[in-house]
């Protein structure tokens, strides 16, 4: 079985990790326009090959976790490269535009539209986890543009590798994601500015930080280059649900000037069911 | 050695672990509102003893980790209750009032200001953790005002317990303590908020969350009846950072909204520099 992974970061290099392993007699072929990960990743063992776009007609697999920018170009070209029983499969962050571009190519029934919900935060093939996608949940979308037998070959793959596999329209995808992801992303963002300033003034304010800090802006280590682009992509629907955290943020604001303490402890208290909620979320932190 | 635990919880029982492995003579006494918890304590042998202030006498050290409303009001009447040899250390989120409540009590002396920065999401007897502070930082405040025989003694403590001290005054404790503690909390809860208000409507979002959203939200399942007080302490300084946080959030949503991309990667990465930052502090997620 010949794999061709596009992009061999923290999600490529892991499903490459995981494939190796669940298929041995399988060929990894790895594309990636850094040359520099490319090496690293052969070095690593996460590819048996380097390759290019004119080998993609040996391909069964082709999995593509590069930036959703990248992603709305290249996939056309993909898909014009691939052979008749060949299954495309992306692990884009957002879902509306990347499937809106493939919506009358010529091969939309050989591309498969996912999201893994699985990552860490960081980036490169030095990053990519064995296991990574055991126990999480893959979101796929528009499943009934994907022919049949292609279906089958992709979803025996993401059984082996231990997924939950969760339909649902590309636009559904978006609107939920903003709220699930992308905010968690820009909130942990926005609080590294907001002490990274105050650091700039007060020296050594980060001898006092424990672990409740270290959570919250754990995100902010993320990569630019991969989050812009989602945020753009998705921009509607981030917007609206920043306005909402911003507008709940501004309500504790205003009864903490006006000292209502009984709001505050009944706000915290209603949201303290949480607790329940994270307990049926598999983690994948390394 | 007699030491005195008032306020049972993940503090107080996680120092009475630590101290019992590491003098395993003492005899731990615990006092605590909530006659559940005793017992708990009694069970999971974080305790040898249940008592009360008529016993206070006979403390060496006393140790105090209760809600910060509940400090200010007993801190004193502990004070009048114990020995001239005993040390008196609270573990406060906050110290201004505190130290102010105890500034002119005959048994000044006697006190010392701490604040371990450790700690979890959880509370109660049963989220204590044996070695919770090994390579923590303990913050103390006000050191000159406590007697040299018993700070002496205090630090022997938390030496033994792996502790990294550091010296700052209630005020600064208090400013800073916002930007890396006070603030990650109410982002915390607030995107907790955001995301069940979403849920009420649209069904199943949190399946498609992953360890990014529980990183972020984890501090959203702290304890309300602790925070409030700490949030109504330090309102002042809480206030200041929290409108900061809004104003970067409200800047982050309007390059969104005006399109500027170029804007939003540039501040993600330059925030990416609390990688480095987040290196040099010591973990103590269970």
């Amino acid at each position: 079985m010949n794999v061709f992974v596009i992009g061999i970061g923290l999600i490529g290099g892991s499903l490459a990790k995981d494939i190796k392993r669940n298929r041995p007699d399988s060929k990894i072929y790895g594309i990636d326009v850094n040359e520099g990960h490319l090496d690293e990743a052969l070095s690593l063992s996460l590819i048996d090959e380097k390759a290019d776009y004119s080998q993609l007609h040996l391909a069964d697999f082709v999995i593509v976790g590069i930036p959703v920018d990248v992603m709305v170009q290249e996939l056309p070209k993909i898909l014009d490269s691939i052979d008749d029983d060949a299954v495309v499969i992306d692990a884009g962050s957002t879902k509306s535009l990347i499937c809106k571009v493939v919506e009358n190519h010529p091969k939309r029934r050989n591309f498969l539209a996912c999201h893994p919900i699985a990552g860490t935060e960081f980036s490169g093939p030095s990053a990519a986890i064995e296991g990574l996608f055991m126990g999480k949940t893959n979101i796929i979308c528009e499943i009934e543009k994907t022919a049949f037998k292609l279906q089958e070959k992709a979803l025996e793959l993401f059984q082996q590798l231990g997924m939950r596999i969760r339909y649902m329209n590309p636009e559904a995808h978006d609107k939920h994601i903003a709220y699930v992801s992308h905010l968690s992303h820009i909130s942990s963002f926005m609080l590294g500015k907001t002490v990274i300033e105050k650091e700039r003034n007060e020296r050594d304010i980060f001898d006092m930080a424990g672990s409740g800090f270290e959570s919250t802006v754990r995100l902010a280590k993320s990569s630019p280059a991969m989050w812009t682009p989602i945020f753009r992509q998705n921009k509607e629907n981030v917007v609206e649900t920043l306005g909402e955290y911003i507008q709940n943020l501004k309500e504790f604001e205003a009864m903490l000037i006006a000292d209502d303490y009984e709001g505050i402890y009944n706000e915290m208290n209603s949201t303290n069911k949480i607790k329940e909620i994270l307990n049926g979320i598999p983690l994948n932190k390394k």
